[in-house]
């Protein structure tokens, strides 16, 4: 038998090729790339695969960019808070900051586009207040009032791209030379970029995909004077500003905008705060430029015969694949970093491409790949946890980035991912394209809505923190579970109402961001359009602080809907009689243990009607509650686990009135799961964990046997509609 | 030697002449009084005791009260929410109120009185727009806005006392009347509430104190359709409103107060709700009135020759002892409940009284006082409790309450008492009037300042409440510590600055609270007067979520102080390197645990400069931080114990630049402590708890040697200035 070959991209190096090949038969591999760091042989570039060759539009070209420092990209930042302790307050801009990295910008006059403001009253300062001290890098404002605290909110010129910045530093490349990024909204660097990769193209036959890496403005990532990470937000606009951007923002949006509109406060709009409309308006502004360039590199690429991919990270502000200019850009392909369920999802989801990639883990370097360590263990875990999602939604490619000599010299991995490849070609081939079955539909609704599918609570990426992983779980468990999952905004709901096809909505989040949505709370429109959509029979499930914003009696503003609100001290004279869990529920019939995460404190039930499920420290932390035709479902946090996996379905299935459809296609055991493809008649029957399962296995009728899997095993069925 | 006799209250009842005259001689008291429920023999009124008489203004003249239901005393009370689920919408006024309890007022025009407030619009609803139903108690909204939430504020006659309800209901009292209050603001009441204890006066010739329980108007109770506790608020001035006192307020401040400015959104300006301007001038309406009336009545229990006490609870509202008027009354005495040393405190310091009475748990009250149970030991802990807060400034008189016949019947309770009673007298003989040395002296900032002195955080009468006892321990540690302690409003600060002779501010609670303090922190001159006090040397604890407002970049209005605030979720994209605690810290050198209560999430450090004592699960909890010539700490929280006694005393010295003083008057072992009378040259060594404890015992000049005291111990010495 043939070994199956395809949908696997092999990352290759110098000097390699004979393992290349074995490697590129064992996996079935049809692509190579090369990555940060390495090159391709000619050799390598002429075996039997697609070469894909990144390729940097806005660094890399320094001959281009040291000539032209005037079109550098550029960032706002905020000074630290200064303190006055006197009428004369002198502030060091750039303390804290990296030198290396940025410069303040003298270019353009700072009494335009600077602003100095007095953190305590909440006052911009009189620019004839203030001075610039270009020598010094300083700010001295004269008539400070004593005590209060100011900022200065100052453009600079960014002159090293943070990414090769990041490699540098931590791979102590010495005087290699720094990558300067320009803007290719300058005119030099806009034709630069044209002509450059006109020749590009010309100069490199052997390559099929141009692998961008990615566009032009890199997200917002600024070390600290120590050369360490200072601030970093993956969906951060910072390095898209420009004074010619302003300029050109007020041109096309009829108004100006302030540096505080970038600065916010010094939160730089991450994506937590409650997006204003100015900044909504900015990042609109900057995705149709963007994608405005980007479809004039593609078309040059499409003109070469060649295919245009887009690496999912780095410089991939302005492209946000959700995003209502993204299809206009014309990319063949985009490829991301697969981490879980939730960013297999991120990248497969993605609209208006022929293909998706996810480059998956472990990335071939030696902190994984070291003697006495085994790879395997992560490449299962990472498999597992992508599987659940790709069962869903396959992408189309999966590849590894690194050293290949490295993970050559790990014989059991490479079986290992022999394994996986195989898995993964096989449950492509049956699936792609088939509509799994899905037991009903969820929508994620916070202040970012379709812009950020797949992507809410995410800090720098998909790292832990403390404040997140509450939350992140639910995308987790929804990202690999048999329920359609789209992502709504406040506006969306204000504007359309609730699409008609929707089972469930849930907002999660801490009170205050746009995850749970703040200030949005107060919109009467919000409230009632959403009262009423759960009044008519809707469900709704709220996580951590829900609907949260102290307003007219209530903390949570659907506290009529989900039966509970938080104690803040105000209503502590109000008695609390609701205090008793209910025997038994629905939504915690599987569970023996709760784990709520980070929690939430001081949950109260308003009345006998909320069904407590689960009570302890004084606290409601998972609660239903019925309004009208409705059901709204409390959770007070839901960290990824197959346990809260199995709560948040049951709790689904609860708010939805489905309960009598849960034991369809269902596994018993929570550690397995059952995916259905009724237009193929096939189900997938997984074992998501490294150790034997055995679990009762539901029909679409809800008929139970049972069925005993080995580790990691996927078992395939066909089934046909008559019993 | 004869047994010392004085500054203690018996109770006592019928048919138990020879048992009250037994323990009147064992417990050395010169008073007698009644209990609610007990009354005084003849003979017991001739032994030779001052008597105690209970009397009640306001209630228990039922056949006035009937015969005058118009002048009866009024609430506004809020309905439940509702949800229009169409135009028109029924609002139940009376859902989940007591009808026993309370009955609408359809006297006075509901137009004019009542208030229908859209609650997710924030609007009031057009007066034309609704209709009320006398029959069913019902507001009907003809143009509702569907999906919106609607409440009804309404004046309601309260036709039972609030106190006779609940005896009456606990004791299953049957067809015993109901008391009904009136409103001595009302011409007939005010009449008979004269020529009533004029006759009243007469009529008891062994009367020597009139022990008002109290005046006129009842803190806020309010029973549910169970006849249970719905609402209770020992501070709240619900039920001094009426449409005259309406009247006679816009009378008085020249505008007209809102329904809202009573029900507050449902909260009914709770002492943790940051008072209005116009909660804040009503309070000085009804203190006024209060004042004037009750001065009436206190004249003539002077004229009569007897004194007037006053119960401090109950019907007292008005009559706040820390308030500007209270003096006016001229009172003779205040009696109260010692639940901790903070409540002794809340009495001992009241001013302007001639003598002060604390009441001691246990009460003689079956629920402690039954076989099998030790009532020493609660009076025990009691009595140590309060000797902390007496030992810095006394009662005039301590006394008991209930049955004196159940206490009776155990030897053991009765002889701790006569060893209680003696300890009393010797500490009151030697200190009353000594003023004892204080290292610091301690500023609590709040927005209630002075009128809530020792009251903060306090919820129906200091009961343990999940939300507040990580921040009475603050309180609880001061009453009893060798400090002075004054309470300063957010106002006072604005108006006059902070006190010269403050070492150290306190600002401790939850976010959003009075106590707190809200959106005062917004104010700039606040901030930058409490920032210039620090900065010149002044110390600064912040308390939970201290000087918290999200603004201008910072939750934390004083994190440049503190050095440290709380992750919201908006920085999360900036890097929090601040994470290592130091080696050792003044504040937490005698510590082994720590115990922070309910804590507080997500605390970060904002720079190196912070000195990070207690840092764990990602978050500090304790930290400490100069700012110019002065000192920050930040604690997470601070539940009472010994061991949170000496960290807060540490942070104090600590704050103020005082640790080389903190070892003068010291013990070194926590459940000890050194009080010191320099003025009389006495010390007492005290053991605070009930085993035997040795220590280290500090002289005023830091000498020390060692002590070892029995259980309980209190131990006097003498010294003199030379060594
Ligand atoms: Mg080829
Ligand atoms: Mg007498
Ligand atoms: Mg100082």
């Amino acid at each position: 038998m043939k070994k199956p070959r395809g949908r696997v991209t092999l990352p290759s190096e110098q000097n390699f090729l004979n393992e290349t090949k074995e490697l590129m038969e064992r996996w079935g591999a049809d692509a190579i790339r090369d990555s940060d760091g390495t090159k391709l042989d000619d050799e390598i570039k002429k075996l039997e695969a697609k070469i894909y060759t990144t390729y940097f539009v806005a660094r890399g070209h320094n001959d281009f960019a040291a000539e032209h420092m005037d079109e550098c990209q550029q960032l706002y930042l905020m000074s630290e808070f200064n303190t006055a302790t006197a009428e004369m307050l002198e502030i060091d801009l750039m303390k804290g900051y990296f030198t290396e990295q940025v410069r303040p910008d003298y270019l353009h006059d700072p009494k335009k586009y600077w602003e100095v403001v007095d953190r305590t009253s909440g006052e911009v300062v009189n620019t004839a207040d203030w001075e610039v001290d270009k020598e010094t890098n300083r700010v001295v404002i004269a008539k400070a009032v004593p005590w209060h605290e100011y900022t200065v909110s100052f453009l600079v010129y960014m002159i090293w791209d943070p990414t090769q910045m990041y490699n540098h530093i931590t791979n102590n490349w010495g005087d290699k030379p720094h990558e300067i990024p320009f803007d290719v909204r300058q005119p030099h660097a806009n034709q630069y970029m044209s002509s450059y990769l006109k020749q590009w193209l010309k100069d490199n036959p052997d390559t099929d995909v141009v692998r961008f890496t990615t566009l032009f403005y890199h997200f917002t990532l600024v070390f600290n004077n120590h050369g360490k990470e200072k601030f970093v937000d993956w969906f951060g606009y910072g390095a898209s500003v420009s004074a010619a951007a302003l300029d050109a923002f007020e041109n096309e949006k009829g108004y100006r905008l302030r540096p505080e509109d970038f600065v916010d406060q010094g939160y730089y709009n991450s994506s937590f705060r409650v997006p204003t409309p100015a900044y909504l308006d900015y990042i609109d502004f900057v995705q149709h430029f963007v994608a405005e360039e980007a479809k004039k590199l593609v078309d040059l690429v499409h003109e070469s015969g060649k295919e245009a991919m887009m690496f999912l990270g780095d410089n991939w502000i302005g492209t946000e694949p959700y995003g209502k200019y993204f299809a206009s850009i014309g990319l063949d392909a985009v490829v991301g970093s697969v981490g879980s369920g939730a960013t297999l999802r991120m990248i497969a989801d993605i609209p208006d491409v022929r293909y998706t990639e996810g480059r998956f883990l472990p990335y071939f370097f030696p902190d994984t790949f070291y003697e006495g360590n085994n790879p395997v263990i992560e490449a299962n875990q990472n498999w597992l946890t992508a599987r659940r999602a790709i069962l869903r939604n396959p992408v189309d490619r999966i590849g590894y980035g690194g050293y290949l000599s490295l993970a050559y010299k790990f014989p059991e991995f490479v079986s290992y991912i022999e394994k996986v490849t195989d898995e993964f070609r096989d449950i492509y081939d049956k699936i792609k394209g088939v509509k799994p079955y899905c037991g009903l539909k969820v929508a994620i609704l916070n202040a970012w809505g379709k812009l950020r599918t797949w992507q809410t609570h995410m800090v720098a990426h998909a790292l832990w923190y403390k404040q997140i992983y509450s939350y992140l779980g639910v995308l987790e468990a929804l990202s690999g579970a048999p329920v359609d999952v789209c992502f709504l905004s406040f506006d969306d709901v204000m504007n359309d109402g609730v699409p008609e096809d929707v089972d469930v909505i849930i907002n999660a989040g801490d009170a205050g961001t746009a995850f749970s949505g703040g200030e949005y709370w107060a919109n009467e429109t919000l409230v009632a359009t959403i009262r009423a959509w759960i009044h008519n029979g809707g469900g709704f499930i709220g996580v951590g602080e829900p609907s949260a914003y102290q307003y007219q009696g209530h903390y949570f503003q659907l506290a009529n809907v989900l039966g509970v609100d938080k104690e803040l001290g105000f209503s502590l004279s109000t008695d609390k009689y609701f205090v008793t869990p209910v025997n038994e529920h629905f939504i915690a019939a599987d569970l023996t243990r709760f784990d709520f995460g980070e929690s939430m404190k001081n949950i109260y039930a308003l009345s006998e009607e909320t069904e407590i499920i689960e009570y302890s420290d004084g606290e409601v932390h998972l609660s239903s509650h019925s309004f009208g035709a409705g059901r709204a479902v409390y959770i007070a946090g839901l960290p990824y686990s197959e346990e809260n996996t199995r709560l948040l379905m049951r709790a689904l299935y609860y708010a939805a009135h489905k309960e009598s459809e849960f034991h369809q296609w269902h596994a018993s055991n929570m550690y397995c799961e059952v995916h259905a493809y009724p237009t193929i008649k096939k189900m997938a029957i997984v074992n998501n964990s490294m150790a034997e399962q055995t679990t009762l296995v539901y029909d679409g009728d809800g008929y139970s046997r049972k069925v005993t899997l080995e580790p990691s095993e996927i078992r395939w069925e066909d089934f046909s509609d008559e019993r």
